[in-house]
């Protein structure tokens, strides 16, 4: 039998319930030295935090993030809070000796997840960023692809992440839901919450990015502030764009927005190497395009792979081929690999240290959007 | 708090686990006056069904359906057994009084069928049988624009079921896994197992279908049969071809089968209609391809919703616009709505009696397929 | 330098604009020992015929087809009218030892079709029908890829024409552009204008077809008709579905409607082998889509073929690749490969002997959408 | 009966054909006051300028291009040349009072452009610059669309052209048909060749781009020149990425390569407006993707256009509806565009001044290139 993993979860938004649901049912699934237990959540708001634990199944209760690290009996802390509290968080629960999985990005910014990177080095814990996208099988997939050197030297890499839901200049910023437009809350706005991911997917599929330059733009430049009730400056970048030189050579485009109508969540990456390109987007997330050049010239096209086979990456544990999975069972992949890692004694990316690199690669856009100058990666 | 609603399964398969998997997570999304507990587990073979119970957390195991039938704590009935077990467990179970959650197809044919609903009916519990695809949100989201009187006068239904899974030889015919090829646990090939869903999905959005003419071909003549040992002919129908006529006057065309090269899994339907069009497949199942003759004539063009949206059919209950749902959902959503007819003292279609309707038309295609004539259904 | 071909040009509608365009081009992109030469247009609307002449650069204009016939100095006979009309011009120009490329389909029915194939065939004058999809390239490819033996042993053939330009009842039947809803003047309606197509392209990837059970609807029984002014119930079919037998032991589908709402000319083919599968459809009449299960298991998918290469077949006359060609490229294939059959003594196909092919089985369905019966092909 | 409006070609290359094509055959499918006679065609190989004119029908040859804007019976001159001859050609042939329509780029960079444009001032003579694009259907009624006001305010707009012909470094650079290697003859690489089009069309649609930031590359740095014989480095951009802000407050992504392999002539581009988004793309250039905010909610979906309708623009010249044009009927249309702006005395874009705006922004990015720098247009 499995052995019980306590978490103690904080926050109850989204992200809480797509990690809730991740815990639930990965055991049904994956075969795994470890159980997640859902043993505490915790919100500030009593009445919320007591309602998310009757619907997800949580045995306790916290309305002190404090109090439910010094307890004993949680193994692993999962922080869902908006991204000004992560920092001081992580580095109690560090410092307690607790597992860590922090939702995404790392922190409002590098300065910040410095700290933490060193705070869960020095306690050496097992520790996690949920860049959930990595997991999903054909994202997984391109990965195997681009290791087995199909892609031989890279030329291209472009990315973008596009949504449309701020555009509506009646929307407010900042409160219950609707931190993510607020700049203290969030630290920035599509840079860190969008352009993350794919720059998270770069990282991991092309290497190192050596330098940027970027541009962003605050299209709707004041907005009720939910917590003020005022009409405030508008703090956060509505829209950015990016290009990036790889230290393999190759070039790149980022770009992320939520003014781009018609598109609700829609990641799309591309690669073009010299041998193979890959492309793929978050809207048809269980397909991957793949175009190989050692093809015979007459039947070369795009493959166009429905990545629900029993030999795509994690797809096997689930339905029978040709079966959909979707946007959940990326989370539900991450803790299966948390777990396993715990279970062996090694890291499963992305770690606190790897999602610093996404990081540091933000703060040098953010910092090229301010000075219009090229930005070197350190 | 929600009510307890007692399962006792019957198999432990892939349809088992899909079942399992829906009865979990259902009233984490959805707000429901009762909640499923998984109270019982039955198979004949021990071992299995104690790993089945362990994995998914079923209370106990049986290994007599009989006995599970008999036992009070049980409130509902799932039967996940090949096809020739459905008759003899759903009657069994209606006389003992017990909800019935039944896989399709509803029967090995009619008969069966017609005795299965009179004892249901006779016993008045509440019923359905898994025809999942109903709710997937693009297809409930199909009905819904049909109800909305978009389409005007239907002209035309087309859809089929892909697969290509059986198409080795080597492949061996019966036992655990491959009952689906064993005419006798079946009852049919394609027919029953891939086409019941076209046409029940067809009955559903597009009335009564009046007529049929159709063909069969079994390619694979022989093959080794896994309960005997010896290789045996094929007794199933491999692929299956129908035109049809609804009693609104529209034509159809209706195919099924498992030698579809590059499709795993494809289901695809088309309606079309005087005043617009509907498309929909399985492979790409968050989509709904709608086509309105109203919109301008230099705008006029297939609308590719993406399904995703929280006013779309069960989206709003799961993430946030733009995230794929999978196949799973289709699952949770159907224990959702039974959940809520049973709260509410109604049904929640496909009951027997629908699926008996399926039933009558794959008897009807099986016999044109035999006589060569047109048969009309009664 | 080429030799002139001089062609007699009998209609102005339609086809004959996309037949003039193609002789008038086709010597910019093909090397041929022969050049057509636009000699005369016949007409019995002489202003219409002058205008036609005028706009394409024919010669000279005739009135009366038999006089055209009768000139010495044409030498290959273009047929454009009316079906009806195809029989009698055809054994004149036959009997005059004129070539003849005659618009399809070839006859009203097979009785008329045989007479014309005895009459070119006693004459022995080079002769083609102008199934024009035969040599649109991405069509030409998937005949490649059988050829090469690619597919393996076939199971199923599938193929519509779907079209919506008929749906309003409003639209008259009969004269001038409308002369495909008139029975008299057509033969049949969908079953010969667009399945046709269909049953051509078939016969020649799959070979002959063995038998047909179908069944057509007229959907507006009546209609206003232009040459009488007044309503008159309508005598074409306005769909037709028709499931098939190939000798080869596959399985087909066929439908061709009217009625499709949000169809304009869509012309789709799919043919699933054991080894692979190709699809390809008009409305993207340069892409061929092609699964090939000798792929490696985990890259395998439909190769989306952008059949815009020079080494694909046709393409390397033309631009540089990835430039998309269209419909009207067909027709300058047909005639370049026709030009080169007469000038190698050889037949460019379909010749009417092959499209006599195509009239049978277009028969046997009209039959079995009566009878009700199956009807095999003799 | 149309006047004859006699060409002058210069070259004959890819273009030259494209262009001819476009005059033999415009009088065929549009009602015109003028018709193209193919006059003469001018080159310095006159065996090659022989062999040209016998397959497209010119009427003579001329080996020196002087001598062919001196004939009086030349009325336009078509610059077909490689770039570097564009503007002493063309200043020539507007002091001899001829109308000129000149391949793009308009020249090698603005300062050349601005000297032509000067002259074609001066001399007040009809001129146009082959940016073909603009006049595919498509994107033709994407102009329609924006003129309608569909989109409100624009947020984004993101451009790319992606081609894969040059990636094996084994292609020499220089000579015929290779000259776009040379950065000499081309006067840049992709930025000239394929970015110029994607800036074209932007500035068509969206109006003036303010300022550009930018980064180029050459990932082959050495090849073989063939006028030479010795390997050299290579001079030209093999690609350009761009951000861009217009002066309507949009923020831009542009980006153009020969090394993104499995594209041959992809270009493609999105808008994304406050109402409504619209996208196309090369490969598919008989469709359009249309986003309307405006529709019901549930119903929202891109309007995949397939733009065949007879009230799309151009369209209706040609067959009927649901069939394909290509590539080359944007060249055509492009004639019929000039000879009626001819007839009515006025002009038809791009004109040489607004293909000037395009060179200037070219000039900008590859001055950005270069200085790491945002550049401004003036």
């Amino acid at each position: 039998m499995s052995k019980p993993l306590n978490i103690g979860m904080i926050g109850y938004g989204f992200m809480a319930r797509a990690h809730s649901n991740a815990y639930s049912k990965v055991n049904h699934f994956f075969d795994l030295d470890y159980r997640p237990v859902l043993k505490a959540i915790c919100a500030r708001n009593e009445t919320q935090a007591k309602a998310f634990a009757d619907r997800w199944g949580y045995e306790s209760v916290e309305t002190d993030w404090r109090t439910l690290i010094a307890r004993p009996d949680i193994d692993a802390i999962d922080i869902c809070t908006p991204n000004n509290l992560h920092k001081e968080i992580a580095i109690a629960a560090a410092k307690a000796g607790k597992m860590i999985l922090c939702e995404k990005p790392l922190a409002r910014n590098a300065a910040e997840g410095e700290e933490m990177c060193q705070a869960i080095e020095q306690a050496g814990v097992a520790n996690t960023v949920w860049y959930n996208y990595r997991r999903i099988p054909a994202v997984s997939l391109a990965k195997q692809l681009i290791e087995e050197g199909r892609l031989g030297r890279v030329f291209h890499y472009r990315a973008n992440f596009l949504q449309d839901w701020t555009i509506s200049s009646d929307l407010p910023q900042g409160g219950q839901g609707l931190w993510r437009l607020d700049a203290d809350a969030a630290g920035s706005g599509v840079t860190g919450d969008l352009l993350a991911h794919c720059i998270d997917t770069a990282l991991w599929l092309n290497g190192p990015i050596a330098a940027v330059t970027a541009t962003t733009e605050t299209f709707v430049k004041e907005r009720l502030h939910n917590l003020t009730g005022k009409v405030e400056p508008v703090g956060i970048d509505d829209a950015c764009a990016v290009l990036a030189r790889f230290t393999n050579g190759s070039l790149a485009i980022f770009e992320s927005t939520r003014y781009a109508r018609g598109h609700k969540a829609l990641y799309t990456f591309e690669i073009n190497g010299e041998k193979a390109s890959i492309a793929w987007n978050l809207h048809d997330l269980h397909r991957l395009q793949y175009f190989d050049h050692g093809d015979a010239s007459h039947i070369r096209g795009w493959h166009n792979i429905h990545v629900s086979d029993s030999d795509h990456p994690y797809v096997g544990n689930w339905w029978v081929p040709g079966l959909q999975l979707g946007y959940e069972h990326s989370f539900v992949h991450q803790v299966a690999d948390f777990l396993k890692a715990v279970a062996n004694g090694k890291t499963a990316g992305p770690t606190f240290r790897e999602a610093q690199e996404t990081q540091k690669v933000c703060d040098a856009i953010l910092a090229s959007a301010k000075s219009s100058q090229w930005v070197e990666i350190k």
